[in-house]
């Protein structure tokens, strides 16, 4: 029987058997590739969350923002994914855009990460995809 | 019978509706989700013309770019569409990448269409949509 | 001074300038191309506008449907879009799922369309857009 | 220092963490989910690693059902991570699409997996997808 293939492993198998060389280094590209996957993910599973909390009105800016950094994540993941003839610029502006976003997400739901555990998972999502972006974008030489 | 209803009317009757009054200038606003809607369905179609032509070799980086720009526009109108509790420094981020993806894909549709009419369509929607993304970014107080 | 490309003229360019022969007929096509475009947005608004409105506890299902329609009638949208060696089955199947979302959603924002009419709207793009879905799939040999 | 968070622990925490009761087996849905975000990721990565293919004219059918399969993928991982008032039929529509989306895409990617080693990848993240689907939909009571 075939081991699984995880998530990770499928991802850094994909980076790695690309025929270009990677025009980005290889750890920070997959790491931040890894956490805006899981930061699209964790986002489009707690705005649902906090759908389904009674307290649903207090959580009306959590659910939105989630949907955006949702939005911005799963975009810069797919463009993160490329490694055929690369913009440079364009890249650059993308992971800024969802660092913002993740940094927005991430404070919002740090003030209901007591009260609900689901947006103290989401907002730790954030925080290490902000990080993430945060590596990546030191990389550049523009 | 019903008249029909178009993606244009569909977009501004939604925008209009919204329980909440617009935090950013109604046509300015309008015309950018519709812009990227457009472009986003323009690069889809383009990068899979791009993929259907004998000289497809020479188009990768079209096709690439494409995919990209798809991506950023279809996140951009997304979070456009949005007007719940809106954080203006997150869109304004998305949108200016968002313009920087338009004008990268406009350049380099530009070079293909004359020979291929789908990157000339296509690079005039991304033309459209990189001075919706201005117009829209002029109206922010950052 | 150019002309404005409106996002219908954008998709019908597009589908017309494709270098293969439409596999299916072009104005089934065409409109169901149009219509899942459009109902995604519009469901996208709709569960933004929802989540504003004071009795947004009440709107929770209509919120969650109408982020899996949106969901749906992207993806459907974009390989709709493609013309490049589809697979029919493939598409049937999407479409065949789009069709069941767009009705599912119709009927709930339908509840809520005399009060909100965003939702009005809504349920009128949803309905249009399995409309579409239904005469696309009439036109498959399968 | 706290421990980094891999996708695989952000998707099933996000699950746990839900204020309503799943709907569906935890372990089937999990699955399901996380195979969904994994192949929608390795289609994205193998149209762009079959695109920088020198023999690019003879994998545009991989490209384009790699991008159809990563559009599926993607939709109805969003799906499934939501658990508030689900709607059964709609998403064991959705749930059925994606299982033949992988299977299709496995098959083509399958032929060239001798020959590129990140379709072979695909080909596994795809048809672990398309049993994790399987087993997903023997849960349904519809």
């Amino acid at each position: 029987m075939q081991a699984e293939l995880t998530i990770s492993q499928a991802i850094q198998q994909m980076l790695k058997t690309h025929p270009y060389p990677n025009t980005l280094p290889f750890d920070e590209l997959t790491w931040c590739v890894e956490n805006c996957i899981s930061c699209a993910s964790t986002c489009t599973a707690c705005a649902d969350a906090c759908l389904a909390e009674e307290m649903v009105q207090q959580l009306i800016q959590c659910i939105r923002t989630n949907l955006d950094c949702a939005d911005i994540c799963e975009a810069t993941g797919h463009i993160l994914m490329r490694q055929t003839k690369p913009d440079e610029r364009l890249i650059f502006h993308q992971v800024e855009a969802c660092q913002t976003a993740c940094r927005t997400c991430a404070a919002i739901c740090e003030q209901h990460a007591e009260m609900h555990e689901h947006c103290r998972v989401c907002a730790k999502a954030c925080r290490q995809c902000e990080q993430a972006c945060d590596k990546l974008l030191a990389t550049f030489s523009l």
